[in-house]
């Protein structure tokens, strides 16, 4: 373990937090591959220089966009209970993420009472789109946090690509610091022009109306082929046309990813140490292939050196 | 004088062109005022490693935008009269811009049989927009170089911002070549993934078409104020949000947007050079105060070295 924990780290707002994020085995596992996919994720993490490990709670984003989803939707375990009973060996904190419209109130309530907040930090995620039939609004949620008194830390999403359209993504986080937010993970990030927009208006209006800055951590998220990168486009994720042809062109679209990656994070993390901005990392391994999960080992050891 | 020209570069399709770019002095200037100006220019860049020497046609582009114009819009002499009358003691090449629309098909083809052909290049610039109205077209203008069968060498001029809202700026640039350009010049480059985006379009459909690719210059230009960076926005230069925010709250503008101008075109370059585009850039000094011209100087020197 590391000497400082992830809580500590969050809360004198630092750089250089290293995530890596998993999403729970599907609904229907057996106990056992569930044992051995567990055994498999604690094992390959132990020993690496992680912060934190991001738990998702993936929901449905049909709603989101017209266009045929590339994979087709799985359910998963609960990332809480995944967390509880298979992944208590990996002594790092937990960041289980919360897609609040799937819960009532008495649910998230629960989670956020029973979660013992030296090892779990939680992230709230609203609907996927205005559609989006909901039990609880994101508003309620961090409501709720509040009227819970829960310790448990809160953290935010952002979305740089939301801050090209609308221009306002600093705002919602400076929203949402207000409402408790002290950490923020992105999606993951191919455009960085689109991150550094985002990092210099955060940047100034921090500065300029005197509010300090929370620690922003960047998903990297290697492809393995050209019908994820379909798949992150279909997630919303911007990717400049140059660097498409590229990956698309490329003999080794994953090893190809995973250099670029590790490229845009440096230059993040650049642009944000020149002007002392928290930044971060949060390594995603969403893929089962193992030559993707080992490209984002790969990755997480490049970044974390 | 550098051993290889201009015109032999561009015809091997090399990359590293370093070009200068200028705008001749406005209408009405007194005849000692001209010697004077163009004495300096001539003194200024005999010593630089440059290779040719391009003359803006200055028009009015009110009609582009609702938008009011920054500064006002001052006509300029005519700048291969300029050239011939004034720099011949600058043993480069000159690269003289023909905004086509301004000109009847005489003149055009006066100038195109006087030019010589070693010591002048020409390009063609098309209408503002749609409504401008113009004698030739650009299309008018290609077909009558073609006809006067001159040897002056012909370029055109390439929009990376257009491949953003369009897609198909490589194809302009290869129709362009069809019809006789061999060497193309961007607008100002503040957006480099703007740039990279039509590299790579180009790159990939020359490759696929087995078309050969001719040097793109991409220009750069320092920018000595916020009013100038208006300016460069109002002509349609795209700036990254991350950018014009530095620059607006950096305490030295001017030498900011040098950094960023010699970083923007390495980037541009080491992106370019791994697939073999052949590219350099256009040192772009259309302001009149010294410290501006200086830095154009000082960003020539660091793009040659």
């Amino acid at each position: 373990m590391l000497t400082k924990t992830l809580i500590d780290k969050i809360k004198n707002r630092e750089s250089d937090i290293v995530l890596y994020g998993i999403t729970p085995p599907k609904k229907g596992t057996s106990e056992d591959k569930i044992v051995e996919i567990s055994a498999r994720q604690v094992e390959r993490l132990q020993n690496q220089q992680v912060d934190g490990l991001v738990l998702y709670d993936i929901q449905d984003e049909k709603s989101r966009t017209d266009e045929e989803r590339p994979f087709p939707f799985m359910e998963t375990l609960d990332c809480y209970d995944y967390s509880q009973n298979h992944l208590t060996d990996l002594k790092i904190p937990k960041i289980i993420y919360r897609a609040v419209g799937k819960y009532s109130k008495p649910e998230l309530t629960n989670f956020l009472t029973e979660a013992d907040p030296k090892d779990n930090l939680t992230i709230f995620v609203g609907a996927a789109s205005k559609s989006q039939e909901v039990t609880l609004s994101i508003a309620d949620a961090y409501q709720l946090k509040a009227d819970t008194s829960s310790d448990v830390l809160l953290g935010g999403v952002v979305i740089p690509e939301r801050h090209q359209s609308k221009g306002d993504e600093h705002l919602r986080v400076f929203k949402k610091i207000a409402q408790g937010c002290s950490f923020f993970v992105s999606q993951g990030v191919y455009d960085v022009n689109a991150s550094k927009n985002f990092l210099s208006d955060y940047y100034y209006y921090g500065k300029e109306h005197d509010i300090p800055l929370v620690p922003i951590l960047f998903t990297l998220t290697p492809c393995g082929s050209a019908k994820t990168l379909q798949f992150m486009k279909w997630l919303g994720i911007s990717i400049p046309k140059w660097l498409e042809n590229d990956l698309i062109h490329s003999n080794d679209i994953l090893q190809r990813s995973v250099d670029v990656s590790e490229q845009s994070y440096r230059e993040l993390k650049e642009f944000a140490d020149e002007k002392g901005i928290p930044v971060g990392c949060n390594i995603e391994s969403v893929a089962i292939r193992k030559v993707e999960v080992d490209a984002s080992i790969d990755l997480l050891e490049r970044v974390s050196r």
